[in-house]
């Protein structure tokens, strides 16, 4: 196929840390794999407002429009942590998704092996957890009109938000939900607050609708919000996907991740929708970890989440499924052989740092 | 003092089997304490429901005003899940908050000692967790207008609700956060998403007005709801009192409640404001557990949640320290004796029903 156009948006933080190792692993695939990419740079969060003054510029966002991925580090730190709201680096992120209309957030929040003791909850508990959290990431309450924060005329403040969905912005949500199932064990939770919310109630019947008449043999389930926490934390295998909307996606995934144990081997990947005329389906990618700005320049952190991102990138933008496989299994090697990361780190292994970490995988490759 | 009211409303699924356990504990302290309370009962929930066709009757709603303490049991069940929003028994609950002004929701979460061994996490992850959640519960996006299902003009179906504060619904259950946390470590973790939510932003602002203005002396920590989240499941030692919205405290009261492993053993108390004319302070007090239709009528549910339920009412409504304590200690002492209901079963422990177990404390007692 044609060269393909991957945009690196390396961050705040560690970001460019990590994304360094990756680097390398592209060098490899290149060299090795004779996969060549037309790899563009640009800025986005902290280090873009430093620069140009905005965490998403125009220019990183046509960028990011023209290339077939972007591989996304990640924002933010104590710096920029008091502008005001409009300008904070967050809204990178939040900004790439609106307007790339990256509607659908994978996150897997998977227990390898030879990982188990890293988790906070006990070994028979987390052994085998394989979940996958989608996650609605272009609506709800993070962008819903009207929203703001206005003086009452007896000088009181208030502040609010509209939580909002329209049904087929739930709907494509939830076929992005089901066909993973499909490939997977194949279930779904979805995820509201149908009690106490009219969103939810909506979010509830649309998906059950979807489900009767496009996905009738996959396992459905409705799960509160906070039921969901619960069942998360006490008997996570009883999930396969979960699916969620922007905010309980955000909060869910999140604790999906925790219980794992090691947020810094984990990957995720945002879709939009595949485009009718071009065929192309813009697709963003980024490790769950944040920007970490406590360990950040030390060289100690963990560059697997990122390489894992790069891989599912493979896998979902470019159809590169062997070379996906090959740097997850190279990467679960590493691992196996006792090479840990101080964030992973367990009794009797070896801790090493960032770039011992990434050599170690290109060596695996 | 005079004769303290007390409204008692079991409620559903296993509600009227644990009441029926608190019954008992009444019935010795006006015998041994020489406490008496004049007794009330009253409909809520599905049961509600079937008797006069609503989930929170006006009679009920008068009795819990004219009551000094309300003892709820638990609403719901299969039977009800198909009727519409506003016919569901969950509105028992929802108009008692509303319209008894029952704004601060206490969830303590705790580890028994004798209990460790009960949590999905690691012993040494959760040995000595005692957090105390305080939740918001008659503002946010619970009750906040507009809301509701409409249809757009081009036929489309669009579910929206509002999430909303005004300051000084902020302040007033701060203010309970950071009493509490006076009385026990001295630290408040407020929860919030400030970084996309303008009703968190508000959130943040005014909690830190608070602090500065009334409580400097406490330690106060802001922190986004997904980190919570993500935090109580590694590492829940770190925190004293949660302080979250009606929605977020919602989700992660019931992780850290799932955290211990031992819903069956977690009370709550749900408290107005002190009138300034008259002095009272409406209360509402109840387990954690829901109505658990599944076990309902076969004698097994675990009746301490609710037992704990009303020694914190005692405490709280009645000033009747000591007697709390007392009811407190017994319970703990039978679970040190080795008595377990099905739910907090462990190896090597004596295997208990609901009626068992109240008549061990009671014995205790
Ligand atoms: C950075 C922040 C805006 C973001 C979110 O809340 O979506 C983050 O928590 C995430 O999950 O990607
Ligand atoms: C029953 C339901 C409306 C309620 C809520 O969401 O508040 C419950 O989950 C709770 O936490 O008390």
């Amino acid at each position: 196929p044609a060269n393909k156009k991957l945009l690196v948006l390396p961050g705040d933080g560690i970001g460019p840390e990590v994304m360094g190792e990756v680097r390398r692993v592209i060098d490899w695939m290149a060299h090795r794999r004779s996969l060549s990419f037309e790899i563009e740079e640009a800025l986005v969060g902290g280090i873009a407002i430093d620069a140009v003054g905005s965490p998403c510029p125009d220019e990183t966002v046509a960028k990011a429009r023209a290339a077939d991925a972007v591989l996304f580090g990640s924002v933010g730190g104590p710096k920029w942590d008091s502008l005001p709201f409009e300008q904070r680096p967050e809204l990178g992120i939040l900004r790439l998704r609106k307007d790339l209309g990256l509607f659908a957030n994978l996150r897997p929040a998977l227990v390898m092996d030879p990982l188990v003791e890293a988790s906070s909850l006990k070994a028979n508990i987390v052994r085998g957890v394989d979940i996958m959290v989608v996650r609605e990431t272009v609506g709800g309450v993070y962008f819903g009109e009207p929203r703001g924060v206005e003086t009452l005329p007896d000088g009181r403040r208030r502040g609010f938000d509209t939580q909002v969905y329209v049904e087929d912005e739930i709907a494509r949500v939830a076929r992005v939900a089901f066909d993973l199932a499909r490939k997977r064990r194949n279930k779904v939770t979805s995820v509201e607050k149908a009690n106490v919310m009219q969103s939810g109630r909506l979010w509830r019947a649309v998906v059950g609708e979807v489900h009767k008449a496009e996905y009738p043999d996959v396992e459905l389930e409705n799960m509160y919000a906070d039921n969901c926490a619960m069942q998360l934390c006490s008997r996570p295998k009883q999930f396969d996907v979960i699916l969620g909307d922007n905010l309980f996606g955000d909060v869910l995934s999140d604790l999906a991740a925790a219980l794992t144990g090691s947020l810094g081997m984990l990957p995720s990947a945002t879709l939009g929708a595949v485009d009718a005329t071009t065929g192309k389906r813009h697709a963003l990618y980024e490790p769950i970890h944040g920007s970490a700005p406590d360990i950040a320049g030390k060289g100690i952190a963990n560059p697997c989440a990122q390489m894992l991102s790069f891989a599912m990138l493979l896998r979902w933008s470019f159809g590169l499924e062997e070379d996906a496989r090959l740097l997850e299994t190279a990467i679960e090697k590493v691992l196996a052989g006792g090479l840990r990361t101080a964030d992973i780190m367990q009794p009797g292994m070896a801790r090493i740092g960032t770039s011992v970490m990434g050599e170690a995988v290109v060596r695996e490759l």
